[in-house]
């Protein structure tokens, strides 16, 4: 029998990360919330030091999203995936600005090349980014991918603003923990 | 509340049209069942001219997705994308290969920027083409999106054969007859 259903979840404990009755205004209470959201999800069990959250412009969270790739048996499941996926089901459009609201995602670190890819397509207005490419990269084992060349002209020629390097000491602090000890599985 | 669970699903149909009880062995019977898939798809109500399948070493089909984008309202939800999930899902594991085994993923159409970085992680040594993006582009309104200069490259490097223009005319009259209506939605 085919497969006709795919199932994911996020942890039980992103509500307590995550707190859906603030505002989140700043960039850098943003990318916060999305590096927390990545430290507690290098722990044991976890898929990896890696989180994104997508706000609205009045800076309401809809929803948030790490990387489960490991615990969910899923290459697709990282935590901007997630994050997009979980935002669109919320809000019931395959666009999230199609409304005419705009909309932000919060990743803490660069996105890899189907992060990049799935931006495209999520709609979103905004792109705030914590760690680097190359802090990944050199930090962990982990790969970013074949990017574009000018990948952020790309995003940047389609209406999506990025800005990087926000609490990238924060960002690159849990990467660096996380490499050290190794994966947890 | 934060969602914490997604739930995509396939059409009911998808095993009238893909025979998981035979083996398909060559590059033009996988990209053929694509095409099919892509055809089933474009009518009213399905998600759009799109078909994947993941078959193993000995022609087996593994998985088939195709476009649910719009019916799920999830801009992830791209057939090879769906393919993947579902193959990784059925497996249970988060690269196809690991376990030693080849893996192809057949697709009607190039993937864009988002399945061809969906591709580097998913663990296939094959990726069988009908349709070039440009025909994708010039009989659509559907976009691919920015790739990597060089993409066929990039996944040859990484140990993925990219083969293109498989069925190339039977995938093209699929994507035409869906350009000439429009999109049923």
């Amino acid at each position: 029998m085919l497969p006709q259903q795919i199932h994911l979840t996020l942890p039980p404990w992103l509500g307590e990360v995550a707190d859906s009755s603030r505002r989140y205004h700043s960039d850098e209470e943003r990318v916060g919330l999305a590096i927390a959201l990545s430290r507690h999800n290098a722990g044991p069990g976890g898929g990896g030091p890696f989180g994104a959250a997508v706000f609205d412009g009045e800076g309401r969270l809809i929803s948030a999203g790490v990387n489960r790739v490991i615990p969910q048996n899923c290459s697709v499941a990282h935590a901007e995936m997630m994050a997009y996926m979980a935002a669109q089901q919320r809000l019931q459009r395959f666009r999230l600005n199609e409304g005419g609201g705009r909309y932000t995602l919060a990743t803490s670190a660069q996105p890899c090349c189907q992060c990049f890819g799935a931006t495209v397509w999520a709609g979103i207005d905004e792109l705030l980014i914590g760690a680097r490419g190359e802090d990944v990269e050199t930090l962990t084992a982990f790969d970013e991918g074949p990017l574009p060349a000018d990948w952020i002209g790309e995003l940047s020629r389609r209406g999506i603003a990025v800005r990087r390097d926000i609490m990238r000491d924060e960002a690159r602090a849990v990467l660096a923990a996380y490499g050290a000890t190794g994966p947890h599985y």
